[in-house]
């Protein structure tokens, strides 16, 4: 069986050496960052819990691994952040510390790579299930963090990507129909989701967007914090989301491509805001990721979803983690 | 049954609001922190897990708010940092939402003001098990850490504090002996450690350690720490060491003191190296704690401890976390 200065050890081997802003990584006490002048630091922690948050018999180690960090990394990209390090906390059962390990610590590394992580410090510990926690920091401009409180009436409610895909590749893991290969697009965003990183650079670089959140929770759960935050409510046009292109061979599912959109969670797309006069210099692909607007930022605290048929209704926060029970 | 926006609201009201350096805590997607001019900053994070780092029938939820805070905590002092900002993961079953978490909360808010941490984030879910992870952040000027890495030969080995009370108290435990008064003193250590942060920052600020760690897990096995780190030996005087005072009426159990301080874990007290020059200026009380001289550092790379009887045993790492089963 491993020794915990074994598995340390493995951690550290999978993870490249010190990089700029980091004097001591793993191996003391704590890590020493050193920040860039005139920087702001932007601190996330994330739980990434057996049973809560994936299942170890359905989800690969690999996906674990990318996965428990992708979130985290997501909350970086919802502040307009440069991602920079990351510290892992991890209980492990005995029989994940070798080949499981391995898979999880290689689509750790790997995510890691594409977010522009380093691991900088960690925690390992032995436990009957796997929980793991992520700690992610990010650097931006001083002020320059795009907050949930800045959206203001008049504002255009734009948002990245395809929404309701991972929630579709959750209902087909659901189905146990997500070994069919036609359909492995679906399962990969929800496997391995792409935080939008360069797109929140981006956006922060060009200080175009007042407010921003990751739909980590679903467009109807993740728009209300924004909403609250900032005082003001919001009408979305149902036509103009983009919502998941359900193939024909599960239309027989019966699912609702909108409610998947506006309800299911995981798609860590950026939802954002801007200002009416940037709505003509909104470039409809920024850093390689479509960006739609889909709504209006308005002053009566209230969301509603305006649909195809000119009806109004009240959106209520329905989005939700597929494996955590809530309230 | 408490939603995680309740959960969240009653975390947020225990602690107080955002002071220098936070310009944004709990609430947002991520924390935004404020470095000052010329500082590093010391990130370390730690797992507290239950049947683990404790158990629920034993500990009180409000020891185990302070412990888990103070154990990492510790690694900030070890580096001679300032604390300065904490964030919390919390899994927590049903059953602690309520008056488990009140008190839990309690302890770890009494800490985190002792300690001068700020809360700035964190993420609660549901979980069979009570699962917390620290992360918290400390400030050193520039280049100032105190790592493990830095002992030379000849240099003086210091200790603070007395070694081996916490194991005792962790013995009392074990036996169910410690609801009796007169050994709550033991108990305390156990339950409600005090991380030594004045007299790390003491340290950092008159540059007089070398190196430094926590006793986290034993005399024997952390002074490896700092050894192997350092490419240097150490000989530790037994007859030195401030060992535990075991009461009379306890010795039937047959405890060695010198064993308990040389082996038993989480007294948290710091272990450093200063040059010899020094050792006449280093007052044997800083900060309100004691500092005792116990060894010295050469350069043959092996720990050995020198007996009472002048005979010379090697030191073999026998430090372990109570409920945490390595190797």
């Amino acid at each position: 069986m491993a020794s915990e200065i074994e598995l340390i050890e493995r951690v550290r081997r999978q993870f490249p050496s010190a990089r700029g802003g980091l004097r001591i990584g793993i191996g003391d006490d704590a890590a020493v960052l050193r920040p860039g002048v005139g920087r702001d630091w932007v601190v996330t922690v994330d739980a990434f819990l057996e049973n809560v948050h994936f299942l170890r018999k359905v989800h690969p180690p690999k996906a674990v691994g990318h996965k428990a960090l992708a979130r985290a990394a997501s909350d970086i990209a919802a502040m307009g952040a440069r991602a920079r390090f990351f510290f892992l906390t991890v209980g492990l059962p005995d029989a994940c510390t070798r080949a499981w390990l391995d898979d999880f610590l290689d689509g750790m590394a790997r995510a890691a790579r594409r977010f522009g992580l380093t691991l900088a410090g960690g925690d390992t510990t032995k436990y009957p299930l796997v929980v793991a926690s992520l700690t992610v920091v990010g650097e931006t401009d001083r002020s320059n963090a795009i907050l949930r409180s800045g959206a203001r009436p008049g504002d255009l409610l734009c948002v990245s990507g395809r929404l309701g895909e991972a929630e579709l590749g959750l209902r087909l893991l659901r189905r146990k129909l997500h070994k069919r290969k036609p359909w492995a697009g679906f399962l990969k965003k929800h496997f391995y989701p792409e935080p939008r990183l360069a797109l929140g650079e981006w956006l922060a670089a060009h200080r175009c967007a007042t407010s921003m959140i990751d739909t980590s929770d679903g467009l109807s759960t993740d728009l209300g914090h924004i909403c609250k935050a900032s005082g003001v409510g919001a009408i979305v046009w149902a036509t103009k989301i983009p919502v998941v292109k359900i193939p024909p061979e599960l239309r027989r599912l019966g699912l609702d491509p909108l409610d998947l959109a506006v309800n299911g969670g995981e798609d860590y797309e950026l939802l954002f805001t801007v200002p009416k006069k940037y709505s003509g210099r909104l470039p409809r692909k920024i850093k390689g990721v479509s960006v739609t607007v889909i709504g209006e930022i308005n002053r009566d605290k209230k969301v509603f979803l305006l649909g195809p048929d000119g009806s109004r209704t009240r959106l209520q926060p329905k989005g939700w983690d597929p494996f955590r029970k809530k309230g």
